[in-house]
């Protein structure tokens, strides 16, 4: 949108404190990806599942990438890696209790992307065309 | 978490349809990124901002990053970007109905992490012992 004048009304704001953003910010970088996000909803809708079973649900993700974010998350305490001492040694993945937590608040988020999806594809087509 | 035994109540999950999360993903693909949610915070949180006053606020942004992040907020219709035919030319970036709408959702998100940021970070230290 291109106005021929300067919106007078403007001021100046208060200096918000955005430092207080800081260590929220430090949580956010963690699980604020796609693949987190994926892995959660995931691990939210089943019981547990194995590496091979969590790379087979996501698609288009690599073992490398898949194993990075699994540690974040293990790190995190979001999901919980479990090994039988079997052999050969068997690995499951579940979501934690505070995993758990997050879950609800990310359904919104995907909730939200359905109800949006089709205005913000029609956005970018605009976005292109004006280009 | 090491069990000596293979938990045996594991059960063949139907298989869920992952694949109808693909168009969300796409969406998530697009703001589910630590810039975006922050962009969206801070100018969910002001009136509108200049792309210095916005990079001020975020602080460790670079400005390359910052313009990526704005011009894909501004083709998903998140973010309006209105120039002001002046000399110089004049910017600023506010948030859209649509952003507004998301807005909520990225705060509860915001609340969270407030919330579990001392045991995300009291499970981190136990995590990095541990390795």
């Amino acid at each position: 949108m291109i106005d021929n004048q300067i919106d007078n009304s403007r001021k100046k704001m208060e200096p918000v404190d955005y430092n207080s953003l800081c260590p929220v910010r430090n949580v956010l970088d963690r699980f604020g990806d796609k693949w987190s996000i994926l892995v959660i909803v995931i691990l939210g809708d089943t019981e547990k599942l194995r590496f091979s079973e969590l790379q087979k649900a996501i698609g288009d993700v690599s073992q490398k990438m898949l194993t990075i974010t699994l540690r974040k998350l293990e790190a995190d305490g979001l999901v919980e890696r479990k090994i039988y001492a079997v052999v050969p040694p068997m690995v499951e993945y579940k979501i934690t209790e505070r995993g758990l937590t997050l879950l609800p608040l990310i359904e919104d988020l995907t909730a939200w992307a359905e109800v949006n999806m089709q205005g913000i594809q029609h956005s970018r087509q605009i976005f292109d065309i004006k280009k």
